[in-house]
């Protein structure tokens, strides 16, 4: 009488946090303990960086294939900042989805809500340094910026931090492993809730 | 600048399911895996039945106490059932919620819902059989009762599973570990819900 039909669908999970609060590396440990987690990769019409890898870290396309996704809506949100566009091409996420797994938009915070708006039924985590001076301690450590580049980034950071309220879930980022488990969790938890299980046929009882 | 007033408050769980769905096995494993979870003990005016302990299995009381308890709204909640009285004391709830633990109510239907609607706050767990047949097989399994007892036992179960959708949460029962480690989930989950976050002030930056 249960599982019969049980055909899970996954989450989508919109993951946000300032520069400096280890949001790749977080995702990177995630994607080692669950298999049942998919990164999804935006288009960007921006040049790509040293060691940067089409289809992994963006799908590198023109403004020409940007602007005829735009048309197509292949996307799901999408932006211009940094004199370049940004989207989430909506195909993936909706062929993962459908197959069950859990689909991680890594995107920036205008994104992020927009994403929230037009996908309610989305969960949102943003990611958080402990403090102020752990985040600038970070930014620091990667040795390769300048005090003025620090202090820029520090002032975008508080405007990203303004946002976090606009999230469900609060993530604070001690330790890559602490943060990678929590996030698990809450994925957990997201997939017992109670619409979810009755809308995914976890449980099947033939009273309800 | 973060931390600093970091005083955590726990959770208040309502942890319901059927005779026969494993509540307190499910709730032994969770206890072993996490320090943090207490179970709150019921008082009771039935008599203790062979091997119970007073203060571990139930707070044996006699209706005198249990009348003066009322009248000094000692309780959270309080029902008549099977010719006794049942509540659940508010002190130990309140001291450990206070001190950062998370306190499992394992409590009946009626009960469960009348939390609810008094602390809006506290999580809701259901915990449910993966079906009516595995629910019957254990209920047999326990080789204690007669056909008639697990007949009214499994109509019992339809009603308590009828309730399930009030709920905020469903964890199945498939095996023990599974189930403790989906609760665990859960609560790691509610921990890190934005408005927990701030109230808690887990993060706690000066421009929010």
């Amino acid at each position: 009488m249960a599982n019969e039909e049980n055909k899970r669908s996954g989450l989508l999970i919109v993951f946000s946090g300032p520069a400096g609060s280890g949001k790749g590396t977080v995702l990177g440990r995630l994607f080692e303990m669950r298999s049942d987690c998919v990164n999804s990769v935006s288009a960007t019409t921006r040049a790509p960086r040293p060691g940067e890898v089409n289809g992994v870290n963006y799908h590198f396309i023109s403004e020409e294939t940007f602007n005829n996704w735009i048309s197509q809506d292949l996307f799901i949100e999408w932006d211009h900042h940094f004199k370049a566009y940004y989207g989430t091409p909506r195909q993936f996420v909706e062929e993962n989805l459908n197959n069950g797994k859990n689909v991680i938009l890594e995107i920036d915070d205008n994104g992020g809500l927009e994403v929230m708006k037009k996908m309610p039924d989305c969960v949102s985590i943003f990611l958080s340094p402990p403090s102020w001076e752990v985040l600038e301690a970070r930014l620091r450590g990667r040795g390769t910026e300048t005090d003025e580049q620090i202090a820029s980034r520090m002032l975008k950071a508080k405007t990203e931090i303004k946002h976090m309220k606009d999230y469900q879930y609060i993530v604070v980022n001690n330790t890559v492993d602490e943060a990678a488990a929590n996030i698990s969790a809450i994925i957990d938890a997201e997939l017992s809730k109670t619409a979810r299980v009755f809308k995914d046929k976890v449980v099947n009882f033939d009273n309800l």
